[in-house]
């Protein structure tokens, strides 16, 4: 019997810097990438219409035999982790829990700073989570809608990025965070910019790398972990046009896209 | 009989620059507008994805017995107004064709800029129907991702607003272009900056405010005009929650938004 491997959804290109974190962090795990480019953005759509299209997503890659799911999209994780964790029988894990415990573990004056899409910020998982387990902990969040066009056209370390980027984080700033999370699986593309601009004072918190780190502890408590270096290169699926996937996911995997393949979700 | 109303669709709240303009033009229309909020943007998606969802937004549009159909979105205007035309029985009228009539009339030199999305520009829409017309004529377009967040977000008159416009267009004011049609709805609300940075001498061609007196003309050639000023106040329809529509909205209707309903299409 193969192998199983580990299934990453997010709404497009995004998740493919966590698919990046879980090749450093579990490499001899298959892996097996779902980008829903069809109806990218989730972050501007309602909770109902996003737990949907998770269902969708989920459902595709566990009829690809997978053994973990990952919701690499704030969004997703945000509003549709639980209903995922009560559906399916295999562990799912987000993005959220994973950097809001690390942001925990940083921050030294309880002042933690979130940046993410509109929908993330809107739905306000970050601080339930945080404050949940830390009430003196006090979150200062910031919808940033330009940073994933930013990185999506290339620019992350343009003026445009870093003007964009104080605007958005001055009243972060002014509140006196120490830390921040990056909210978003763009994000990790800006984030040389982004540590220009808060100072080296403030620490980021990476959630697709602290996400990765999460996949491979719950591999090994559940013993679910590859048995011998037998991984197979990425499978990748979107649900349109495979051409801009390609041309811009490359900067966010750190390599080539190769062998797309497009699906229909229901 | 009631008198039928003009139904106008986008994908979002671009198209209300388009609703704005016909109510300048045709005051004495009633307009019904659809905001297909639920999968916005158009601009990334494939053809046949923009074709199926302009199908599904016609369909619902003429259910409200509607008299004209206008596609307010670049986007689906360059993949989907021929089908619309020849699959519905009342006049469609897209964004493409209007903004490039009034191209050619004003330019000198024959160098025309075209800037949308880069679904708009990837269908080369505008360059088929500028040189269509006139062989002799010079196309050169850029996709401006950054622009339609830029708007949403307000900053249309923001510094990240004038570098991004500088980095987008320098390359088509290299080649001497007289004429700039803003493809895009969006792009009307950074008219004043990018005029700025286009200069005095280049002409830009607001598509909104063009396509709003073909269909003042078509009225007016199909006897289709309203015969008194009847009109009721415009109807708004979105696919996905109303409150971003509502907000962002404003700016693009010049005036606050009210009853906005939500909607399934299929």
């Amino acid at each position: 019997m193969p192998e199983r491997s580990i299934g990453v959804f997010d709404s497009g290109v995004g998740g493919l810097t966590v698919l990046r974190a879980l090749r450093q962090q579990v490499p001899d795990e298959s892996l097996v990438y779902l980008g829903d480019t069809a109806r990218v953005p989730y972050g501007t759509k309602s909770s109902p219409t996003v737990i949907r299209y998770a269902h969708e997503a989920a459902r595709f890659l566990l009829a690809q035999r997978v053994k973990l799911l990952v919701v690499a999209c704030n969004t997703a994780s945000a509003v549709a982790v639980d209903e995922l964790v009560q559906r399916y029988r295999v562990p799912v894990i987000g993005v959220i829990q994973p950097g809001a415990k690390r942001a925990l573990e940083v921050t030294r004056n309880g002042r933690i700073g979130v940046v993410g899409t509109e929908g993330t910020i809107r739905s306000g998982a970050y601080d339930r989570v945080l404050r949940q387990s830390r009430t003196d902990i006090v979150v200062h969040s910031a919808a940033c809608p330009l940073f994933v066009p930013i990185a999506e056209e290339g620019w992350s370390s343009h003026e445009v990025a870093r003007l964009a980027a104080r605007e958005y984080l001055a009243p972060l700033l002014d509140k006196g965070i120490d830390t921040l999370v990056l909210g978003c699986t763009h994000y990790p593309l800006l984030k040389k910019t982004l540590q220009e601009v808060v100072g080296a004072e403030v620490q980021l918190v990476d959630s697709a790398q602290e996400t990765a780190k999460s996949v491979k502890l719950r591999l090994e408590q559940d013993r679910l972990l590859q048995s011998a270096a037998t991984a197979q290169p990425p499978c990748y699926y979107v649900t349109d046009i495979p051409d801009r996937f390609l041309r811009v996911g490359g900067a966010f995997l750190g390599e080539e896209l190769r062998d797309v393949k497009t699906v229909v979700l229901d």
